[in-house]
């Protein structure tokens, strides 16, 4: 459970977040699991914000994705409440208790509806949670919160992360400007037993919740649906957005429609802050060295290239081998046949960075190892597929599997 | 790419394969890539054999793979040719003008027809094949070839495998014995750099090309189909049988219809052969030290069984729990929640042997650590998960995902 070094894959610096109107954060240490760190966190706004989110595919949910699920239907929140430590996942009747205990007393200390309280959990699956240390930490958290937590906010969420992950934008809705803040906690792209995936990203903007729904949709395909550490799917995977709509104050008018124009450069900042947190989450893969990004170019659609992108970096074969720093084509000539979506072998080609290792169906007959090889020591590595039978292309992210995330992996329990 | 040291999983004794009439087999040394070892084995029936065969669902197969797909219209054969060291995929034109050369210069050698000759090659992808060396040493492999060559030819075909696979079965037609021999050889469930699992099965029963072929993939499905190593899948897979008629000159009447009663035997013991093989090469898995047999039961049908079975099998995160000695069914729900097969959260119980862990969507109230622990220091590991949701039920076989996976995939090109 202990990674104690910092990825080297981590970004260089760590994004400041501003204050961002109507939203307060707090932490605290409740002894979930861990001691001596804080491990609730709380985001409550001043009023009522709306929300859109998205969740894991799973079809064995945790009890707090059932419960944002449910609460979603009203696109109202005021209050977000997340423990590490324990991911009240496959807890049966215990674990909905322990949801509903959790948002009933957060929605009495803050006067509002149980459905508009949000949850999420991430830690050891099958452990039933007590909701007591966290009820008990509410009136802490409420009398705490302040605008100036997102860093703290982001600690207490990790688990096997070695590092938080934050990122902020700024975007112009007609004259003003708008900010969104967004932090993410993950370390396997699911790693269950330290389930999981889970996103938080807020923004002053006056958005109403159906669009906010849209656009969070729209942004996740290309950014979190487009990495992978390890294939495997977290049955507690949550993206929230969150906006309080205080730009309406200084003049942005509440939009109504996804198809407003005026949404342009929202839509651009959201998509970048979520690709910035998507790429933080994967280079903190578990025993990740290398940051390889998947892009596959002339398919038969967009999805069969994402398929094919996908059964690239899900690949152990091509992952172990990026591990040992192999330009190993072959085994992306495998991924690619695995697929299942058309490709004609005789017109494959492929680059490591821009070095092309094969061409027609065949080595490259100009192919350099030496290059091949120097391109594949770099701790970033841009993977190139083109099918040559379409326009379909999309682009997926992994890490390298290496010792040690066999080692993490295999010796977490114990 | 050198395992030198014999899994742990391998099976006590080799069995003894006992000549098959009408089968010849020979080997030799033509030094494809290997120095000083046997890496062409050579298949001959006396007479024309029956022939039936099940391939890679890779949509970028090899150049042998496609050339038996060709000939398989026929269903005749007279002799097998098999090379190890290069796998002559993604070997584009080149790939298809050596697997043409090989079979014309072995239907010269034999007098037949080029589709009486079946091919399949395993080794490195995306080198081009020179076939000279092969149909250099022809002469030589006619010449040679004997009724005691079996665990020969089984050996000249492995690659990274660190045994020979072979197995042997008898079965009653009528009042006639025939004799089922067959090899197989793999050690990824595809490591496609070494690609590949190879299967060769024949025997001397009278029965037709087309009864063969329902015959082989009726036993395919819960054997060669339901083991996995590490998911990916292979550019080679092969699988043939061979049915020399022999044993109608012993009185067993020639077989035309799948659904002949008199098929009953046979049928049960093809299907333990191919069980007895595949187990085989999965006990051979690249670094394994565990064989995990894992068992889905009460599924909405017998294809969401295999699904869900095979998805836990394929999870990085389960398997390495296994080489860990974990008992952690937290992974296993999760891989259940990822298959996309219907499943009931609160319904689920998991067994890892006679240790139930979890019952009713939650930790077993009287779930023993400790008797769980002694089961996963076991070699072999069965793990059981009821849906309780219907009838449906699946097998498949797996091995754990250690470090040493990594180490031999890692470093294997360089």
């Amino acid at each position: 459970m202990s990674q104690t070094t910092v990825s080297p894959l981590a970004p260089d610096t760590i994004a400041a977040l501003p204050a961002l109107d109507g939203v307060r954060l707090s932490t605290a240490a409740a002894g979930i699991k861990y001691a001596g760190r804080p491990d609730v966190m709380m985001m409550v706004f001043d009023a009522t914000a709306d929300v859109a989110g998205v969740f894991t595919r799973s079809l064995c949910p945790s009890a707090p994705v059932d419960h944002c699920r449910h609460a979603l239907a009203a696109g109202r929140a005021r209050a977000l409440v997340v423990n590490s430590g324990n991911a009240n996942a496959f807890t049966g009747r215990l674990g909905a208790e322990a949801t509903a205990r959790t948002a009933d007393a957060t929605a009495a200390a803050l006067g509002c509806g149980d459905n508009e309280v949000f949850l999420a959990s991430t830690g050891v699956i099958g452990e039933p949670l007590d909701a007591a240390p966290i009820v008990d930490a509410l009136p802490t958290l409420v009398a705490s919160a302040n605008g100036e937590g997102w860093l703290d906010a982001a600690r207490a969420i990790m688990t096997t992360d070695t590092y938080p992950k934050v990122a902020t934008r700024i975007a112009r809705i007609d004259d003003v400007d708008v900010t969104l803040n967004g932090m993410a906690k993950g370390a396997g792209m699911i790693a269950p037993d330290m389930a999981t995936m889970l996103a938080f990203v807020a923004t002053d903007a006056d958005i109403d919740a159906k669009v906010l729904q849209a656009l969070l949709v729209e942004a996740t395909e290309p950014t979190f649906n487009a990495i992978t550490v390890d294939s495997d799917t977290s049955t507690s995977d949550t993206l929230l957005m969150f906006a309080t709509g205080t730009a309406g104050a200084r003049g942005q008018a509440r939009l109504e429609s996804a198809d407003d124009r005026r949404l342009a450069d929202f839509r651009r900042a959201l998509a970048d802050l979520m690709k910035d947190l998507a790429l933080q989450v994967v280079s903190d893969g578990e025993g990740a060295r290398k940051l390889v990004e998947i892009t596959v170019t002339g398919a038969s659609s967009p999805n069969a290239a994402k398929r094919i992108a996908r059964s690239i970096a899900d690949s152990p074969l091509v992952k172990t081998a990026i591990a040992g720093e192999d330009a190993n084509w072959g085994r992306v000539v495998m991924a690619v046949g695995k697929a299942g979506e058309r490709a004609e072998r005789d017109r494959l080609a492929i680059w490591f960075a821009d070095v092309r290792v094969a061409v027609d169906g065949m080595r490259d007959p100009d192919y350099s190892e030496e290059a091949a090889a120097a391109v594949m020591r770099e701790p970033k590595i841009p993977v190139r597929v083109d099918l040559g039978i379409g326009q379909g292309q999309a682009t997926v992210w992994t890490c390298d599997l290496t010792r040690e995330y066999v080692a993490i992996n295999g010796d977490y329990r114990s």
